[in-house]
């Protein structure tokens, strides 16, 4: 079976793979207005950094079917609250305003009334969503040089097709190694309290054919002391100009893992994940998340009551642990400032030139 | 509230709080005979190294009473089944075998028929309870040179007052400080797959009014890297001679973590938890646990169908990355060998004494 598509365009509306229920249901949530998109979001019937830039930049073609009848400022307006309540659905994740402030712009630099604009904007919109998936395809390919016959690779939280428009950043990786021929073992970590390994990358890998076994995020260091991890890949939601990178909670013990046992520990995503307004880690805001997420399972209590809970979403991995950052621009690797910064030069040069 | 009694013996059965439904329902199981105490083990209606010492202790006892008619050699043949059947319930903490072959020798060296056998075996699986107490009462004072005012100690799985007889080993160098009027903040691994960190430890803090926060195994390094950790204590299954150090998985990733941050890395275990015939932790067998304890929670499917797993109980903290071995006989430190020895020799010494 084919991985469906994460996030579909119906001509009036979105349809979301409801991630919440995956894998015991495989079924979709329907968004008609930016408000409901930003509820998917917040609510994570969409989730991964990708994933919910390109659902955002949907909720904005939602937001200008709304304003089709609208004269320009009043169209913009429109547009430009809609951005806002789309954007603040999640913190950690930048590619969420990339992509917003990528539509808006084009918008801004459109002609025309509110029909005029919500056909710019559903361009805009279908141009991301496309992207997204040609990215990962091109973040695949350059991973190939890092993901050798053989390779016994780690993975954490979902950073896969679902976490993208398609195809996946740090399992799209795995997964062009898969489709070059080339075996692979991957453990997944089973990624609380959400769960994203156990429900989401295990689903894919199972559908994708690839040999994969479960563990909980606490046997990480178990298997890398036995010489049964060679290589760690996640993904990231936001990277420091200086290569700092916030990605889901349990990275950066990962990370220092990896390193303690002289294994190489990469990042798999797309420059539209650099935020260079951020020198380095320490200023990526991090989502403090519900505690019933710790304390409860389907809506029971596990944990005892009264224990106090923190649940922070993300973590920061500070850039000297990270071995390699795996973009479409290539296998970036120390010094991280200028890297990123080529790297990202580069990919506007060709993203305009598109 | 104060914590029940783990294990009460109600002179011709065994009642063990059962630690599968905790914290939801505070319920007891009843052993009337040595195989159903074998199961309670198996199915961790108790758990905790020194707590299935002990109930093997009292499984013995269940032996003794069904052979109290027998002639001499029918008593010691059904002690030695019945040690066998118990020995068999789990395999990585020694001290099962430990109180075992304990009981069992002084069955051995006691003269008499099957009935004065009863009590002898009777009498000395009520000497290792309370001796287990007593215990965890000294390795909590002598924890108390590392436990200082405005500790904040991370700790994993569960080392408390359900893990023993009674008062708890990590747990109970936390509830000696608290004790002794200390403030401490402790944060509380959940402990996958089994949950002992959320269910039992965050249970006890809670009722010992200890202030306690609850988060994920992935979560430790994040805290660490803030400062928020300063120290953390865990319990131990099996100490081999050089000191590396078997415990619930997860451990050992801590460990390292701990290291990586400058954070000291305590043991706390009773001196009946040394295997001095293992001369190092990688001889020591690591159970195998059911690959439903990560693919299920309450029996209702949660990861998804068709990828492996893999299900250590157990890992191996090799000595290195130990700060101190919290012990009845003080805080042993590195070199561990002879550290080891000492304490050992010396709480035999006592031991015969009392």
């Amino acid at each position: 079976m084919a991985i469906p598509e994460t996030l579909r365009w119906d001509g009036d509306s979105l349809a979301l793979i409801d991630q919440t229920r995956l894998p015991a249901e495989l079924c979709w949530v329907t968004c008609t207005t930016p408000e409901e998109t930003a509820e998917a979001i917040r609510a994570m019937v969409v989730r991964g950094a990708p994933a919910i830039g390109v659902a955002a930049a949907w909720g904005m073609a939602l937001a200008a079917r709304e304003a089709v009848a609208l004269p320009r400022d009043a169209a913009l307006e429109r547009l430009r609250a809609a951005a806002s309540t789309l954007a603040a659905a999640r913190p950690t994740a930048v590619n969420l305003a990339w992509a917003l402030a990528t539509v808006l712009a084009q918008a801004e630099a459109s002609p025309g009334d509110g029909a005029a604009l919500a056909t710019v904007v559903t361009r805009e919109a279908r141009r991301l969503h496309d992207a997204d998936v040609a990215t990962n395809q091109a973040i695949g390919r350059a991973g190939l040089a890092v993901m050798p016959e053989g390779a016994k690779v780690l993975t954490h939280c979902n950073a896969g097709a679902l976490a993208t428009a398609g195809y996946g950043t740090a399992v799209g990786v795995l997964r062009a190694a898969h489709e070059a021929g080339r075996r692979l073992h991957v453990w997944v970590d089973e990624t609380r309290p959400y769960w994203q390994g156990a429900r989401l990358t295990a689903w894919e890998l199972v559908q994708l054919g690839i040999p994969a076994t479960l563990v909980t995020d606490g046997m990480a260091a178990h298997f890398m002391a036995r010489g049964a991890v060679d290589r760690v890949v996640v993904g990231a939601d936001r990277i420091a100009a200086n290569g700092d990178t916030a990605n889901k909670i349990g990275t950066y013990g990962l990370a220092v893992l990896a390193a303690a046992h002289g294994i190489p520990f990469y990042v798999a995503a797309p420059c539209s994940t650099f935020d260079l307004t951020m020198p380095t880690g320490a200023d990526i805001p991090i989502e403090e998340r519900p505690a019933e997420e710790l304390t409860h399972v389907w809506g029971r209590r596990l944990a005892a009551e009264g224990v106090g809970v923190a649940n922070p979403g993300f973590d920061v991995t500070p850039a000297r642990l990270i071995a390699g950052i795996i973009t479409e621009a290539g296998v970036l690797e120390a010094p991280f400032e200028p890297a990123l910064q080529a790297a990202l030069a580069a990919t506007n040069r060709s993203y305009s030139a598109t």
